[in-house]
């Protein structure tokens, strides 16, 4: 077998990421935000527990998502579309440790506008190899806890975000090329939207107001938007006709993924606090309503109830809870579950969607989940100014203006993204792999092993 | 495809109860235990950590029973096996918000007796959509911890119990009905019967002296007998000869399951302390023992050791140690997995109950199981009074009045509930739905989409 | 049937086992270490939060590795691969309760050496049953947790050992020969091992100063050399030319461990403080480093990128980082990461290895990565004296003695153990049970109910 350059290429990068940090050395002159860092005393180790079980919680959502995907594709593409859940783990991990958590959290880069400053992104070289991120709490942005440990709890939702883009072009995307785009969309994409939202002085949290609690902007719609700018670059399958494969394979991805959702939505209150609770009983609700909602909006369509839709549903639930999770109360938050559910299902079943071959719903799930829950935050979300119930119309206003900044930046960055990805190595497999499967293909791998025993091995 | 007047009530249920909530205010006159709140400094984080902790993994039971389940039942119904357990997720979570909670742990409704007060169950409006339900914890009941949190901890236990039962009439139950039954049970079983055990002034705790750490008499004695209710209504299968479809199932299963045990005994300390240690260790052992128990009567008995039979094993001690975890020791516990597994054995076995197809042995490991444990807990338990080795006779006769009246209670009551389900909406399905298996003929969903590819599709 | 002898030896061992520690009374005379309990206001709410939760974690990792081992082997050998990892969980537990945890952290026996006590094992009497291991926290040891806690995370650290062991001669060996061999490891090699590394006297830790984080040494350096050992014994398969049966199980089991590794990295600083934030970090960094070095190594020599090669890469980074977690720092986890998977992937591919059928190469894996693991961390280690670079040759050639003697002592005594057992009961299974397949020939169960439904039921 011929080996290609870009592989080659790819291994000289992980080699040079691997050995380099070894003797890198600190900058000199420390940046401004090198000082903002408190003292161990001010580590509550009560909120230490509560975040390292939640880094947990987040981390087996990858794992999840890797089954609640790979169930539902094709037989001769599951271990592929689980592969390229499951390489998030390392791939985002390396670039979160060498920049991107810089992009987010590091040095903030933006405009004065007013008497205010206000920041796109993080200086790139702030924290490169976690430079200057330890056992020390921060000052501002998760106070009690290691920053370490807040980076890593970050770390874990940048590892999710382009895993769940995976499921709208899943059964014909070249594995090296989704590589180098998931490298591309957590440097540009991800990361400076983090910031924006999340860092205190981030454009659209601080001047746009925008609340999002525990990722449904930041994860879900930049998801849900690059998965939609994906199935348009690489266009439709050959065969779209396929029944999952696997359903209890889904059942467990989400049983897994609503198990970890805990970690990612009560975490968020970065203490273990009664807003973490509220926050648990919100996530649990709106994901209970949803999967009900979904399932019976099925039956008196004409469709059977079944364990696919009872899934699909409960994560959309999750999704739309995600932004407003520790702002609304338990009966607004069942509300959030059932709207999401009712719009998300007549957009995975309407005729335009259809057309575009999104193979898992990703955008009508994720996207749409994420737009909702993001309407639905700045119509109920409580607190001094937080919502159009609670701060008037003014403010519902500038977070729909921010809504379709996002929605802008997200769809058309990734577009662009990945037609640069398409330039430097083409994203979609030849027709032959296609027809063959990515599993055997792109892997040599197979859910069927021993019929193929002959002629593979 | 008719949609069945059925299936637009329970949408339009799911619709009401899902906005009503926006719309609920609080009564004008708050009740007594509306004023039983202590204040945020009596939270102990610590414990919410702990707590925030057991609750997930309380939640990932439900799926794990659900593995436990599907793959031991025949290949044409492990789907909506699954789906039975993964449903209550959805269900019994409304449920317990709307009423449930209140009932379980609401305003007191009992008589008095001497100078005591022994109270039934909870008024249903006193919490209705979690309400007064918030970040401050409670006085008496779990009082280190948002009231939220100890209400989603006992919501999780809510959730796994209708789940239980689910195995004793798999391959032949209708899944509307299910759906029915389950909310009649949580209603009129499941929470009363929390509240007598668990309640401060819960007759069988109070007035009997009932010891149940962690629900070994609340969960898997209902489940138990409402399993064995369900059989004798719904009757044997029309064809009981199957192979478990997928052992590796079961394994995963029964580890979800022993993972998310240790959150529901040493949870059930509710603080993070030495009795949650000890408890994590009772409940370790216990399902040790029983698992290597279990294989070697097994074996001694002319059956092969089997994973199945090691797993059933490891089940059956988890249950028998529940009701006792916090209140005997390592050894004791051993002892507790020991006999449990021996009994349990014995009665899967035994010529009688294989008359009844209870299809997976629900009564026979959760039923007997629970009232071994019970039993066993009646006479080992530590503390004043606590039972027959540690306050004589007298304590011991008044718990086995208590387990006589609960067995009544659960099996009677949870039998009524078949037939009045059975009633409004027939539990068995048809003759050729049972032959085509519940997986295709009520979800339209089937473990082997290739070959049905073409005619389901 | 016949029921042989040494199964009804096997029952008669559970019962009393079970029966006898009702009757144990501790010893008259109490022993130095008795005496070594704090009181319950050392202990620390929030650490004993965390290591409740690192508890869970660890005992994950045993299922996940019943999936990550089960779902390689052949298709005839996946429930038997998978009960060898599962039934540690029982056996082992009940042998840490009786006689483990004392010969790992009892009263210390051993020699004096200069002024210095050196002590090789536990008086195995110590803490029968767990007498005196209660709610008190130890006042050298875990002093922040009461000391069941501390017995119980070490509990599921001896469970995982042998566990990890099995892979080696999967698809051979005779169930119960396999029981017998995993009671006489974990009393002989592993429990003596963990005494000498971890306990405060213990001679490789004390005298030469070896630095095991979480157990590179103890848990994967003994268990890849008995591994080693095990092949050697049992021979080669008649044959050896399978294919993976279910990746989605090895993609589940990889998961699974991952996770429950940050209880066991995160989890060994005992404490919910930085060091553990800190180990997680290096934990995360190194797997995903060895993960892609991996991939895109096997890429390079002309093989195909799998999604095997990523778990498998995942794992070795993890083993890596392990002995090191709380002592390195990201950049140099990345590197422990990167050096380990490439020297395991060339030591996987190998001629000689090849030759000696070690099924699923856990000693290129576990072996050569615990000691890989160990090698760097005598290299990197920070703090005083801890390791080449920060203590000089002389107290890395004492590392590298230390791990010259594990080798030694692991490899020749697993291998004494094997022969012993050999004895007993011959370890590996008839050759018309190896072609049979175990699940049939040791389990009566099968992953094809279907074809096997006819003959076997």
């Amino acid at each position: 077998m011929k080996i290609e350059k870009r592989w080659i290429i790819s291994f000289v990068i992980i080699s040079i990421v691997c050995i380099s940090g070894l003797f890198w050395e600190a900058p000199l002159e420390p940046k401004a935000v090198h000082s903002q860092f408190g003292t161990t005393d001010q580590i509550v180790a009560a909120d230490v527990a509560w975040m390292l079980t939640s880094c947990c919680l987040v981390l087996i959502m990858t794992p999840g998502l890797a089954f609640f995907y790979g169930g539902m594709v094709g037989k001769k593409n599951v271990i592929s579309t689980m592969l390229q859940s499951f390489i998030c783990m390392g791939v985002v991990t390396l670039i979160w440790v060498v920049v991107g958590f810089s992009l987010a959290f590091g040095e903030p880069v933006g405009i004065h506008i007013g008497d205010g400053f206000y920041s796109f992104v993080g200086d790139p070289t702030t924290f490169t190899f976690m430079d200057f991120v330890g056992v020390l709490p921060h000052k501002v942005i998760a106070k009690t806890v290691p920053f370490m440990l807040f980076a890593l709890f970050q770390m874990k939702f940048a590892v999710i975000a382009p895993a769940i883009i995976t499921g709208s072009f899943a059964e014909r995307v070249r594995f090296i090329s989704y590589l180098l785009f998931i490298c591309l969309f957590s440097i540009f994409i991800y990361s400076p939207l983090c910031h924006a939202v999340w860092y205190p002085t981030g454009i659209l949290g601080s001047f746009f107001g925008v609340k999002d609690f525990a990722g449904g902007t930041v994860v879900h719609m930049s998801a849900g938007f690059a998965a939609l700018a994906g199935v348009l670059v690489l266009g439709k399958r050959k065969n779209s006709n396929h029944v999952p494969t696997n359903i209890p394979f889904v059942l467990l991805g989400t049983g897994m993924l609503w198990f970890g959702w805990i970690g990612f939505n009560a975490g968020s209150s970065m203490e273990a606090n009664g807003v973490a609770a509220m926050a648990f009983g919100t996530t649990t609700t709106s994901s209970a309503a949803a999967m009900l909602t979904w399932i019976f909006f099925d039956r008196i369509n004409g469709r059977k109830v079944s364990a696919l839709g009872a899934c699909i549903g409960a994560v959309v639930g999750l999704v739309a809870i995600t932004p407003a999770a520790g702002y609304v109360t338990v009966p607004e938050s069942m509300f959030f579950g059932f709207i999401a559910a009712l719009v998300s299902n007549n957009v995975v079943y309407s005729k335009y969607l259809k057309g575009i071959d999104d193979t898992l719903d990703v955008f009508a799930c994720h996207g749409v989940g994420g737009i909702m829950g993001m309407i639905l935050t700045a119509i109920f979300a409580h607190g001094e100014d937080a919502s159009l119930l609670h701060g008037g119309w003014g403010v519902f206003g500038h977070h729909m203006t921010a809504l379709l900044l996002v929605s802008i930046y997200t769809f058309f960055g990734a577009y662009l993204l990945f037609k640069i990805t398409n330039r430097i190595i083409p994203m979609r497999v030849s027709e032959e792999s296609e027809i063959m499967g990515l599993d055997l293909s792109q892997h040599d791998e197979t859910l069927f092993p021993i019929e193929c025993a002959e002629e593979a091995y």
